[in-house]
């Protein structure tokens, strides 16, 4: 069932960590890395990241079992193209995208007939680099894959096998579905983040100082997502644009309501969301997908 | 300068951290405590919160040279009208409350003679209730002091080096503004931390489940602000209307152009936004304001 070796193509945060993995985990598969950056080439090969860093996409694939796509969605397409004529038919290929649809399209436009099994590990930390990854970042967290109508069983079953043997819950689901969920689940919350951080910096009457100094109110819980990779964001949010568009939607009239709400003095209104959203956070801690310390276990010495 | 004994009144979060803290930093002291809930007067007795638990506000006050209202900023009007028979001519009142021009107007009503020094302390947890407090909460944090013009000025020195005690760092700030500043730093990202767990709560086609499974794709950092208590945070919106409004529609307005941005694909702009907001968490870590640990620190085990 396992693979003998595994191409990384893309060593940043979740790249890297995805090396990382394998060693930890499956020691005995033999791990290649490239990156199209020669300076992350550069680190990742005196991190000793992987087995072998290649200087190109097509060499990096040539005799790969496993190909998994760790770059941005806007740059899987171009990837693909890339390595179109170097691809063992044999190889599954496999991806890391936070959106599954729009990388679905881009990949099948330039490799109709490779075996594409893709999937998106729901993890990740607010650092990027080939330096900010580490093994254990896939452990008890949910990789969702999504294979579409007609990908071979037994390859999405091989696939599934794989994020389970590094510490991942396993779960498959049509990539549209995906889609949308991710975008309640991950993108809206981004998106939301980078806006008030934004907003907040922009004062003229409150000063960044005083933002800065005052942030434990409540605000740099905000910063912390906002200080998400750039470009992985933009493409996201440009690759499932009707899906976030439909979810800002939605969160937009519900602003609106509790703006009015508190404009009109609706006390009532307010104290029963407050209390609803109280017992969501119960949930998350109850299923293992958060912290259950105050504060997030933040240290107070 | 110390006060010989401080009267803590409200033993929720803040004011069982109160008296937790200067057990802890000025042993000497005493602590007498009250809270309206008899439940609350029960748990507090039982974990020896205070030094001596009183049955009303008024016995609470009788022989108190530091007065500390720890009531939602809704409650503070009624308490100060419970305790204006009783509080002796020389004692200092301060609160903790979130917003303080109006509970400077709802003291001031009905104790117009006493020494008021208001304060807030801009810390807390999501957590609730007179087992939720903890000794440290205040270390390391901002107390800012908001004395109305006129304010004795040695009553304002007494209570910032009472804070100091406690491990706080203080600052003085005109009402008005503590009131503009908090509105952008804390009580906005509450506002919005409060509506979009409500709206992923919401949807019809991606289920609760769902949304809760796949939390740590970013939503989860949300519902920690959203499980705060639901009667503070309903006073806090009502009594800082005017502030919390202002500062939601610049907020709605940054939204709406990065929504017109997303739908028209103008990457250049989310990129540019994106970059500059990463930049205000560094400077929050710089500023020990926050964790520097990715992922808040959250163990990936």
């Amino acid at each position: 069932m396992t693979f003998p070796n595994v191409t990384v193509i893309g060593l940043g945060l979740i790249g890297s960590s995805l090396a990382r993995a394998v060693q930890l985990h499956i020691p005995g598969v033999r791990v290649t890395g490239y990156d199209a950056d020669a300076r992350v080439r550069e680190i990742a090969t005196r991190i000793k990241l992987c087995d072998h860093i290649t200087e190109s996409a097509s060499a990096a694939v040539i005799d790969a079992a496993l190909i998994v796509l760790c770059v941005p969605v806007g740059a899987m397409g171009a990837v693909a193209a890339e390595i179109a004529g170097d691809i063992p038919g044999d190889a599954i290929l496999s991806d890391v995208g936070s959106c599954k649809e729009s990388v679905i399209e881009a990949v099948r436009a330039s490799l109709p007939n490779v075996v594409f099994v893709p999937a998106h590990p729901v993890a990740g930390t607010e650092e990027s680099g080939p330096e900010a990854g580490f093994a254990s970042l896939f452990h008890h967290r949910w990789c969702i894959v999504t294979p579409p109508e007609g990908t071979d069983v037994r390859a999405v079953e091989r696939v599934l096998e794989f994020w389970r043997s590094l510490g991942a819950e396993v779960e498959t689901m049509r990539p549209d579905h995906h889609d949308r969920v991710l975008a309640v689940t991950s993108h809206l919350p981004h998106l939301i983040a980078y806006t008030i951080v934004g907003t907040a910096s922009d004062m003229e009457e409150v000063t960044q100082s005083e933002v800065i100094k005052y942030s434990a109110g409540g605000f740099r819980d905000f910063t912390r997502i906002a200080a998400s990779d750039p470009t992985m964001w933009r493409d996201v949010f440009l690759a499932n644009r009707g899906a976030v568009l439909d979810m800002l939607q939605r969160f937009s009239e519900d602003l609106t309501a509790l703006q009015r709400a508190i404009r009109w003095g609706k006390g009532d209104e307010l104290f029963e969301l407050f209390t609803r959203t109280r017992s969501v956070r119960r949930s998350i801690i109850d299923k293992g997908q958060d912290d259950a310390r105050p504060d997030f276990g933040r240290s107070h010495e």
